[in-house]
């Protein structure tokens, strides 16, 4: 049965990253659909092969995933790898994947990802600061207890392919987190050959669309565009 | 091994019903500890026993689970029955609860949970409709493609648990949906003796918390307080 992923621009498309990362990391075969996002907010041309209107969706023979997490799932059943073997880990790897997956509003509202851009940020409001502390938390106590190099131990799993937008984000909006592993992992995700050939691509992306653009800036300083530069 | 389901108020915590409502359904044995809501958004003393600070949180011998989509996941590994068997149905199924998980915004946002109100909505506005509508839509797939009586088959599953809440804030604010099948689904729903003991018990408890009171209510007439008739 083959296997297509359908995404959204590779420059603004963090959902659709965590699936395509995490297949590539593990070697699992398919067939990539990039549909670039039309301007505004809805996309109703997507509706074509996502009952959601959204990406990511993946097709696998006559079925249709619609979700990143159930995405996960849905390829665990196939391929192991996709979570750790050690149960402990693996449910703390679900739990960290699932809070990516319905919270962090502030990271997700405030720093918009755009693998090309450079912004500065300024000093973090209250709400986004607890979301980066408890990214902070979450990666430090993923590693430690389970040893690293990835948050749940020796294998990239799907929780690493969940924080890889995250990772990105912290680059374009030049945040540090505060504790050394963290910043170390965040560097070491974006060195994974799956993360940094999406941001690669993301770069060389002509595409644009307006309010992504500018939900990126918001009247923030723009120190640098990638794009133009390559 | 003992578990500990750490829930907020039933008659608001629309997170933490999901994951209740499945054990009970299932069968799947469990202690609550119901901790309510102190004053405002932030529940610090939550920190003890869920380390996002949130409810729910499943204890299970020493494992911690704090999302109610990783619980169940968990929960799966032991129970298959939390997903159907049949491997569309299941992939179908985990697509629905991780999409109502991260999204129906306008539902969370205008329409929060409270069992024992009922609340004039007035007429829903564009993004509360667009959310009914897509609800409306996913419930009646779900009956029509797998036969029914629950979303995903003949079996009451991890999918139906996480629309429970709808069906709750349906009632609540005299929302009709527009199809005859997803009418009836919300009724039995309703009536699934798991959802039915939730209410019940939401509707005798005494706490209140203002912050969550006023988020149901803002200025909305109160047509009906079950809670001071029963």
């Amino acid at each position: 049965m083959t296997s297509t992923l359908f995404i959204g621009n590779k420059r603004y498309s963090s959902w659709s990253m965590r699936p395509w990362v995490l297949m590539k990391a593990l070697n699992i075969p398919f067939t990539e659909e990039l549909h670039v996002f039309a301007a505004g907010l809805r996309q109703p041309a997507f509706k074509t092969f996502s009952p959601s209107g959204k990406v990511p969706t993946l097709h696998h023979g006559d079925a249709v995933i619609w979700d990143s997490l159930a995405i996960a799932e849905y390829l665990a059943e196939d391929h192991p790898p996709v979570w750790p073997s050690d149960r402990k880990a693996r449910a703390w790897a679900r739990c960290a994947a699932a809070e990516m997956h319905s919270g962090f509003p502030a990271i997700r509202d405030q720093c918009s990802m755009n693998v090309a851009l450079r912004i500065e940020l300024g000093a973090p409001d209250a709400d986004l600061q607890r979301d980066l502390d408890r990214i902070d938390h979450l990666w430090t106590e993923g590693l430690s207890r389970f040893g690293g190099p990835w948050l749940a131990g020796e294998g990239f799993s799907a929780v690493d392919a969940f924080f890889a937008p995250v990772a990105s984000r912290l680059l374009t909006y030049g945040i540090e987190l505060s504790s050394e592993p963290a910043r170390e992992y965040a560097r070491r995700l974006l060195e994974h050959p799956a993360v940094a050939q999406w941001i690669e691509e993301g770069i060389k992306e002509t595409a644009r669309e307006p309010m992504h653009e500018e939900d990126c800036v918001r009247g923030r300083k723009v120190l640098k565009d990638i794009s133009m530069s390559s």
